[in-house]
């Protein structure tokens, strides 16, 4: 049965989680979920589709299982799907997915026991059955898991127009309720019109959930990539300018991230792989420019593989160049900037050929250089355009090169630059308590904003849960060891600072 | 004194394994035993020599004790070398050392107490006697710690006289008795010929433990080795084929591949150092052949260094070629693929002069390019001829980044391309509990072909016991944290898979 | 409050820590302490000045909580910035500083409560008493910790004065006491004068704490720096001879290793970043070497960049020629060889300008080359000219890689080359303890020479006793889960070796 003693082992450590850290709302910084499924609040017909129908971490444990395709990503239906992953849930053992799947079932459904074959069509009913009744949609999940904010990833083409329609109906529910079962009291805002969710737990009066897009201009920064030349287009069609030359590039999207600005966002995200800091000229970046545009513009003759003709030296540059000119906007107009590190894209041409990006083939390049990184602060701060920076190692092992290369850059704000939560393969319990243990040395913990969900899933705010939970052990631990005595208080501040305030003054909420 | 509660710290862990591990028998698919000494069950004098006439493991802890050569391997006597290892024993603590012979000591000889240097004389006595008395050979041991199958490691060139014969004798020692002690029933195969060893101790009927023979081309990927001219005579011979090219290379490995097939192979290993995977042409790769076949043969005028005139790239590109076109063959002939990766062969010249290879001078390279071998694979199952995979990086931080890698190519096949157990260096309690609480949030372990011994030795065999140990302790960790409640019988399943189910599925047998 | 039991979670640790550990004197053999300061005993205002006025660690820690830089080098007075670092210290929960501070509050002032805010400014006072009190001076500490022998870092043009006044007055402190307050008996020496400081704890005679030099040519290496043409000069002047080429520069070099021997040195540091062995000539290396000179001598239109004539090619040629040639001069005047691995100095080029170096704005490069570590041992072996070493590197992800390169060179020693005590951001309990874990199974533990400070502060002993604390705890929980069972005895002597014994015989105390 599902224990409320999860991952302690510290004797302290249950009563610090119970008592600091359990009821503090969330502030989810950085996630993939769906504008437009926010604001229309879409309706789940199962929990298979919940569960299965974009999530690659499950996808590809199935596939590792040698589940066939069909019941992975194909056409079979939601139900049998569902049957095909509780079959392999209890070989799961220490993989994240295990508990991620007994605390969305517990939170959200009530449920203590754990999911098998064996039990799965009445799981799959009893599920089912809440979701209708319960109606649950976006607006439920996000509050009835106590979030506050939220911020989307988002194309700097994008008209925003869902995050408008959001922003107009005044964010995400509002309930203030005094029975976990009930529905109470004047409500607003998306997912209100419905009518539908219970009340949080506490009986306490919410904020509404804010949602604003972040700024990700992964598109401008690979040019190597197919599409690049369609892609100016649209950004010179969304900045209502002419994009000609690397300047003007630059110039529109200052352009939307002003827009972006008025939308609400203060976040910018970008997904850097292979950069090696390299000295340029204008000039040459220029050169790069043009090049990529004629490389990527179909025409006659231009049968060959887009990007061949450009060369490392040429990308590092203009990567190099692309992350400089924009971080001083960022600097500029107040926005913190996020870098996710070393992620080594569709590793499985085949399948992605067949699914597209973001289907579970992705994996983990160890090359990322931390000097490259250092440099390109170096060059903002001796500019005085240094913005605050999070960085998101996807090598688990660099977490600690990165967190020395942060403390360096530092001065000037508390915990300015600093080393993010564990991304995607580490955000499990292994990864975040030795992020704890190990970076905690290094970088003091208690300036950490904390936990982001990373999901496209409405059910991943358990895993605030977990974090919550790893920390309380963590701190509990030093107590055990003798390593920390300043007291139950201090521990509570540390706890509230790290699962809560911290991230609310970051990102000046 | 030795304890059966050996590396439990969680309070289920021994419960599981006395009643789901510790019976199961052994599958020791990849090793370096002698099939000679196996057909012809070699007796042994005494524990020094079973010990210390080739475990470079032992001679390179001796020689960080500043023990003199001579007592390492030199011409002193077994007794002497016995007596100056068991001098530095007390001085191992956390050495994998330490357990290894303390568990063999238990295991083989029913040793309690700590060898040291003042029971040195009393062990060596007792210990050879007992070496007499019950005939203790290959076949003894093998028998004793129920091993069913093993792979030994084999050049393409070898005629594998040694495996035919261990075949037509039916594999080695069969042994159904019903007491500890007696020697009962009819048998059949090598080692009961000599009537020797006990039977096993449950007494239940064993199978015949079979052999084959495993195949490792080291010698026709590293073209730039001494000698490389004269093995490709050899091959070429055993082949029954000229090799003027490199096409006729591989038309002659692959000849020899069905060769092993027809012996009962169905395993192909790779030591793969320094690859960086580079794109090449077939003209290329014929060009590198043939400057590597000149540069090697002995001519006039040839005094230079061997493989002087072959550069990094051509190298990579050759390698590229080999592991591409050799792996090729593995999918269509139905072998199982492994790569070592990582070595840093014979870091000291001076030593390698006087001793060779494989005598304690070999170190850890942390240089392996992920992505290398994830263009390799990519490649492969584009092509459709993606073989299965076990990747034994050598490295310990890698082991996150390629657990991860062989996700994005498990289609097809449950665990297809799979991390395998941590080799040499890492295989010690440290680094397979590593291994455990790391990847197991990424690959799930429950998919895992588990342990081998990878060793020259036939005493170790409890190198599975300490595995067993480890994976026993990992899931009552677990399940004691929470993380995993879906009972014990599901424990139980994991367990028998990782132990032995897998590997036998695995590998056909 | 401070527990005495502070890091142990093993059983037996506590025991072992208090029999065997506790009271062995401390051999300090690498350190950055004054040799100034240690002869003139110099006399501290408060504890802000001790803590705050060169300690990057705390520099950092204050950055990164946005602490203004007034408070942290500017011009506050040390009672303000005490109170700084106080009211950041209850926050550092899991950081060493947190224990550092606890320890030197506990056994310099017999603090046993946590320091925060609130109690800032009681504890200034009272801590500024007992300074003034009992006269805290250098040798004070000294002598209070136990300190048997300490090594300095200097210059090889340093004309070693204070070292010869210490070494005239006979070391650093003598005291026999009897009890823990008073002072007794005849005592000569540094700081002996001074009349002040108390007896040892268990009123043992205790003998002279040496104090030599440690040869760190950093500047004769690092030929791409500013000022290095001033340096030969300053050294030429030093070794009284000309220095007109590499040659001279190694024999002028010579002459001040044996100056340092005579001042009884037998150890040599360097700090080693960004080495790729390069196979060089002589030639080259002149032609290098005479390039640089003329590069960093001031002269009409040498305006540029100082070094930017140097390739990174040329720079590692001379590199590896350099460690090359000086190691051999090691290994000839039985001096032992530190290399201290992979930082990455000065990454915040804007506080360099403005603070210098050792500010707190160094950071750690991930990409040191094991194999090039290897390739210059290897030379040296081949040679017959290998001295003993000890690595250091920065990136705790290279200490199974290092460790295992080490056990490859120490054949004619008793852990001839081995991996020291983790370093600078590693040397707190995560990183002890990792290395003890890791490195235990690769290289044995009970051959390391232990632990050093490191530290600029005379207050930093205390990191010993983590350091012994950490290493009896790890030995209690092999014996607890049955890994090593050879009896206390055996781990006492191996405590003793490992915190004492090893590093006198290492050094040849």
């Amino acid at each position: 049965m599902f224990s409320e003693n999860l991952f302690f082992t510290a004797a302290p450590a249950r009563a610090l989680y119970e008592k600091y850290a359990k009821e503090l709302p969330i502030i989810d910084y950085h996630c993939h979920l769906s504008p437009k499924e926010i604001y229309e609040d879409r309706r789940f017909s199962d929990l298979g589709e919940i569960w299965l129908a974009h999530d690659h971490y499950k996808w590809r444990a199935m596939r590792a299982f040698g589940i066939d395709e069909e019941l992975i990503t194909g056409g079979a239906s939601f139900y049998d799907k569902f049957c095909a992953f509780a079959s392999i849930l209890p070989q799961l053992a220490g993989n994240p997915l295990y508990i991620w799947c007994a605390l969305e079932l517990k939170r959200y459904f009530g449920v203590d026991e754990p999911l098998s074959e064996k039990n799965a069509k009445a799981m799959y009913d009893r599920t089912s059955a809440l979701i209708a009744e319960r109606n649950m949609t976006p607006s439920y999940f996000i509050r009835q898991s106590n979030v506050e904010f939220i911020a989307t990833t988002d194309d700097p083409a994008d008209d925003l127009a869902y995050h408008r329609k959001i922003a107009e109906a005044g964010g995400v529910g509002v309930a203030s309720g005094t029975s976990a079962e009930g529905e109470v009291g004047a409500a607003s805002g998306v997912g209100v019109a419905s009518g539908a969710g219970p009340a949080d737990r506490s009986g306490r009066e919410r904020a509404r959930c804010r949602v604003v897009p972040a700024f990700r201009p992964d598109k401008a920064l690979n040019i190597e990539k197919p599409g690049f030349a369609d892609y100016v287009g649209a950004l010179s069609e969304a900045a209502g300018m002419p994009i000609g030359s690397f300047r003007e590039l630059l110039a529109a999207l200052e352009r939307r991230l002003l827009y972006f600005k008025e939308a609400g966002s203060m976040i910018n995200d970008n997904a850097v792989t292979r950069f090696i800091w390299t000295d340029y000229t204008d000039e040459e970046i220029e050169r790069v420019f043009q090049k990529a545009l004629a490389d990527s513009r179909p025409g006659p003759g231009s049968g060959r593989a887009v990007g061949a003709r450009l060369t490392e030296a040429e990308l590092n540059a203009y990567r190099s160049a692309f992350l400089f000119e924009m971080s001083r906007l960022y600097a500029k107009h107040g926005f913190v900037t996020q870098y996710h590190i070393g992620a080594y894209r569709d590793a499985n041409a085949k399948m992605f050929a067949r699914l597209g990006p973001d289907s579970g083939y992705d994996c983990v390049d160890e090359a990322a250089s931390v000097r490259s990184f250092g440099t390109l602060l170096d060059r903002l701060n001796s500019a005085g355009e240094l913005p605050k920076i999070i960085f998101y190692p996807l090598d688990i092992n660099q977490y600690e090169a990165f967190a020395v290369l942060a403390t360096a850059f530092c001065g000037g704000g508390r915990g300015k630059v600093q080393l993010g939560a564990p991304w995607w393969f580490n955000d499990q319990l292994y990864g975040i308590t030795k992020q704890f243990e190990s970076v905690g040395s290094l970088y003091p913990v208690a300036l950490s904003v904390g936990m982001l969900t990373d999901s496209r899933s409405f059910l991943s705010y358990p895993r605030h849960e977990l974090y919550r939970r790893a920390l309380c052990n963590y701190l509990g631990t030093l107590v055990e060891r003798g390593e920390y005595f300043s007291g139950e208080q201090e521990l509570g501040a540390i706890i509230r600072a790290v699962c809560y305030e911290n991230a609310k003054s970051y990102f000046g909420l």
